[in-house]
């Protein structure tokens, strides 16, 4: 009878003949599947205490997992412009200065966008024949000229805009859903959220919308990139009825509950249409789960505070990459890696080269996925128009400490319950620019002890990581902030296809203001 | 060309098969791997961020994780006496009522030790024809009639007490390490730990001592039972040579790998004698990492607060089964369970009745572990005299809360380093037992959203908390306290043996006086 030990090495085989054979295969497909607000310790592999992600934790075996992975920017529509641009907000313009570093988005009222002259990931694949569509949130400005149609994508399911609301959908025009050029409809009135009981039939939709673009896909023969950016783990939660009241995690593990389903059932897609050895998916997060959402936001597992700073919980994403015949199943890798390395890096496997007219911040992460190399690279952590903080190996320095104003703190806006660590969480924005607070990351994940600055240990690796922000500073050219104006004229009143639905609102007229960002 | 399916389905058969053919196996053999001080959060598989216990990691993937498993007590040698006796700490005497809800231990001038009345796991497996050996810290009292030969083991290496010091070996002197009955050196002055650079050969010694044993005891075919209670986790961390510098997490990182190494060879050991199928392994720790030790201490992962302390921190602990063939691979328990479980479930796999003239509080969890069932159960979180808190199901009623004193706390003791909820992490001991502050663990594992006492959720669950511990106090007949009386006339001066090593003292004469106990 066969051993264990000889099963183990029948699979080692196996899995070296795929690798060998996929070696050959030219334009891969991609997946990524962009979580909104899921925290870094909402996933069992990451130490979720109720384990309830078979699917993510299956995924994880079967792939790479990287605890070392970083959004861009702490909040939603900087961090994914980020990804789709692989620059960092304050190069391509997703940031304010109408105040020091305050975190800014794309409300509907937002003026502004990805501009035009970043080049955008899917116009990269796009050259490589690669037919680009994106589910779900696309969050780079809700005017007609940001359309992620107009910047590469063939295809779209979603909104431009997050779900929140409700909003009275004439005063204040509901969310629109698109498909492709036009809106299919309006987040409360036709794409139900029940506010009670969060049900909501959306991310089934998504799942849906995944599964027939990639069976379209696959029989089409034609390579595909998949940007399955699903934001049901963002307030308002919703899941589908046959998930509520599943988790023992209460209203949030039933979402999560749902959308470890979805990427149980895209994986199986891939696996039952035989491409699962060719397309190469990563899974993260847009930024640290909503800690001020109380039982209604994620866990950031054991890092400090969550979505909206700079601290770990607040841009430490729960990642994992998976490639069957590429990628050696159960791996770690301790890379500092970006979501923006996504961009460099599906380039390369796609076969394109990245722009050379401008700094670029994803690095090629091929040498890691399949050769667990690791690459030293700095990590920025910015909000806003303010460099906060520096990871450099293990150690992260803090330029400037803020979690949010007293007033705001008073009012009850906590971005770091049940935490509080004196001259770290600070509700003053303090400038460390002098000396650095230094912590190590590794031994002190939660960034509770700060390294005295007269030991040797400070001295020892401060100056690496001042050198690292002089040249960061050096090279810096800030976009033009996008974020700065707001203008409740450009709201989705009468968004393309409205007409159809009988949906056109009538806007006020154009009356633009500096957005005002609390925090 | 087999595929993966078809390999999964041969590792299952091949399961199937083992399964039948060990279920016939009579007298399986039994290790207790217990740490000392290791948080929930230590392991790659309880999402700490470095993953570095790639053998604990690899022994949960192929065994069953229990992650609301539970310490009977948030400190050490209660602990390990409720984990030997299968009682509470407040039954078997392992506690202290000098002062309200104090937290006690063996130092080396306790006066007590584990009452000879108490029948302990090893003396119920003895009858069944086990050898049982305890490498490691056995903390149950120090004075001869206490030791661990006399309660049932026949071998024995390690220390009495903890190994902390060091101690001017005359005027107080240092641990003695044990082989079986005699003394054969003291910690420090014979078996080295370099307080510096934490250099040590201890964890080593302790690897040897369980793979000789092993290899021993399947040579002469006669059922073993190993606990196997190594304390290099517990302050002052010591690791040798080739392990140190080696983790990412600093020294606490090269301790934990150098025990995930030992992991690696035990489990390895069982498997090339070929008696991993007859062999039932249980990993986990005797209460919550040591916050207060702050980087020289483990992580609780999102768990509040660490040892000393009742809150989710001090008692959950990191535990993994393993049995190849019985447990099938990869599975996750939510049973609520207990250190002390493991008394009752060994008692049964050795078909040995465990004693019906007492409460004994450990359940028998083999249904559990075979059949993944879930017992339902009340969890008591003890604190000295005084019952804390209540987990039921999902929620979890704090009684009392309490850190420790504000006068400690401003002296930097901090039992909660970063953490601090308000009414909850209180220096005051605070008495709640009329309403009892509630929490549903499951969605909140911190502890940090009390449920209001007006809102239905809690008026629909207090009331079967309140019924478990009306029908726990009803039931209880409390112990002759143990830890009350210390005298250092009873300090290791001259343990048995000492006389061939040249190493007896004198000790002061005996001037028993009531321990301090401040927290």
């Amino acid at each position: 009878m066969a051993t264990v030990q000889d099963l183990i090495s029948a699979i080692s085989l196996v899995y070296l003949i795929y690798f060998v054979k996929s070696g050959m295969a030219a334009h891969p497909n991609f997946i990524i599947m962009l979580m909104d607000d899921m925290g870094w310790g909402d996933l069992g592999v990451y130490g979720e205490p109720n384990k309830e992600t078979p699917n993510l934790d299956r995924m994880a075996e079967e792939g790479m997992l990287f605890p070392d992975f970083y959004s861009a920017n702490p909040l939603c529509s900087p961090s994914r412009a980020a990804l789709m641009s692989g620059r960092l907000p304050i190069r391509n313009g997703f940031y304010s200065d109408n105040a020091h570093a305050r975190n800014a988005y794309t409300p509907q009222d937002i003026v502004g966008g990805i501009p035009d002259d970043e080049i955008l990931l899917p116009e990269i694949l796009k050259k490589a024949g690669y037919r680009n569509k994106i589910i779900g949130k696309w969050h780079l400005g809700q005017q007609p000229q940001y359309h992620p149609l107009k910047h590469g994508f063939d295809e779209w399911f979603g909104a431009p805009n997050c779900h929140f609301g409700p909003y009275d959908n004439k005063k204040t025009p509901n969310i629109p859903v698109y498909k492709d050029k036009q809106m299919i409809g309006r987040y409360y009135q036709d794409f139900l959220i029940d506010r009670e009981t969060g049900e909501s039939n959306l991310t089934q939709i998504y799942i849906q919308e995944a599964l027939t673009f990639i069976e379209s896909q696959v029989s089409s023969q034609e390579p595909f990139f998949l940007y399955w950016a699903v934001d049901a783990t963002h307030e308002p939660l919703y899941a589908s009825k046959p998930f509520l009241g599943t988790s023992r995690r209460g209203l949030y593990g039933d979402v999560v509950r749902e959308l470890d389903y979805g990427v149980g059932k895209i994986l199986n897609k891939l696996r039952q249409l035989g491409v699962q050895e060719n397309t190469f998916v990563f899974f993260s997060s847009d930024n640290g789960a909503a800690t001020y959402a109380k039982i209604h936001g994620g866990s950031n597992g054991p890092f400090l505070c969550g979505k909206e700073t700079t601290f770990e919980g607040g841009m430490r994403e729960p990642s994992i990459a998976w490639w069957p015949s590429r990628i050696i199943p159960g791996q770690v890798s301790n890379q500092l890696g970006s979501l923006m390395d996504l961009y460099s890096t599906l380039a390369s496997l796609a076969g394109q080269d990245i722009p050379t007219d401008r700094v670029v911040d994803g690095l090629d992460l091929t040498k890691v996925l399949f050769g667990n190399y690791e690459i030293k690279r700095p990590l920025f952590y910015y909000r806003g128009n303010e460099l906060m903080a520096v990871r450099l190996g293990e150690y992260k320095a803090h330029l400037w400490t803020w979690t949010n104003s007293v007033q705001e703190f008073q009012r009850g806006v906590n971005f770091c319950p049940g935490q509080s660590i004196e001259n770290v969480t600070t509700h003053d924005q303090v400038n460390h620019t002098t000396e650095p607070l230094l912590f190590h990351i590794g031994r002190d994940p939660g960034e509770k002890y700060i390294i005295k600055p007269n030991s040797q240990e400070y001295k020892d690796n401060i100056g690496s990581i001042k050198q690292a922000v002089k040249q960061h500073r050096a090279n810096l050219v800030p976009g033009k902030p996008q974020l700065n104006w707001c203008d409740k004229s450009v709201m989705n009143w009468s968004p393309p296809g409205c007409e159809k639905l009988g949906q056109c609102y009538n806007g006020p007229s154009s009356n633009p203001k500096k957005c005002v960002w609390p925090h």
